[in-house]
């Protein structure tokens, strides 16, 4: 599977594709930040993001959209602007009818490294490693939408089990009134 | 000039269409809610605002989007929804060249009722005062959006003499560059 991984940011919004399934090497298909100036219009800044993103669906089409989910634990403006920035990624995804997932900080780090407490260099150690590059992606942005797309991938078995359980159920509850219009 | 206002959100994202200028009567031009199921992924809810405002545009043809810029006081939970369906009004606007304005709560409050803590009921009893309505606008989300509109109206006078002062300087600062090119 090809997945998008997305670290929103309105400065450095992070953008990374990889390539595999679970359980294989690997592969790194691109790497990249979207970059909108600081003392732009916000509104301005939100269609430059979607352009950005609109580039990196077009130039790899992905078959997943995996966006960091955001929490307001952190800096009160930084937020708005991430909350802000992933619901453009999710719009862009969703109106191709790319599926999105969302999947939180910890759940990325506890992903990549073992452990849900990592820091930025260990993040970055490992995608470099299990993409086998020469060096860490900078900034640091990438670096996380490399790790979310390759967390994707790595818990996508479980959530296809999942989601065919719930197609199955769905199926044979709909199969009775299928009877009755037949 | 004519106004969409928005009220984010995700479930309810009131919009409504003012026109008029300041120290006229204003007229409703149009009032409405964009809703999306809760139980439907994040990505559908923000393609099914973004279809909705889009929609909202076509129609009335706004010269200018006041959206109210998003506070994370309130629940968690919410500001998040009310951030990226905000984000998706700014970006419908900024898309199409429209310019968008932000207002606080308390400014929006502070223009249609005198005081910037008014409750729901005082706000909507003026809204339905200044616009000359048979009836409050429901539900409130509606009324807050055209709130919007109306406090966009009322401040836009000092605004557009600010942006003629700066337009201005710009100018004047243009000026001696034109000059040396001649």
């Amino acid at each position: 599977m090809r997945v998008l991984g997305v670290d929103p940011g309105l400065t450095r919004c992070g953008v990374g594709v990889v390539e595999g399934v679970a359980g294989r090497p690997l592969t790194m298909v691109g790497v990249g930040v979207v970059r909108t100036p600081a003392d732009a219009e916000l509104g301005h800044r939100l269609v430059a993001i979607e352009r950005g993103i609109e580039a990196w669906l077009d130039e790899h089409r992905p078959e997943f959209v995996a966006v960091e989910r955001v929490f307001s634990q952190h800096n009160v403006r930084t937020v708005m602007g991430t909350a802000q920035a992933s619901a453009v990624a999710m719009l862009c995804a969703a109106r191709r009818g790319i599926p999105v997932a969302l999947h939180t900080p910890s759940e990325v780090k506890a992903a990549v490294t073992g452990s849900g407490r990592a820091d930025k260099a260990q993040v970055g150690a490992m995608v470099t490693r299990l993409l086998r590059l020469a060096a860490p992606p900078k900034p640091a942005d990438a670096a996380d939408a490399l790790a979310l797309a390759i967390c994707h991938i790595w818990r996508a078995p479980a959530q296809n089990r999942l989601q065919q359980a719930v197609a199955q159920h769905t199926a044979r509850a709909r199969t009775p009134s299928k009877g009755r219009t037949a």
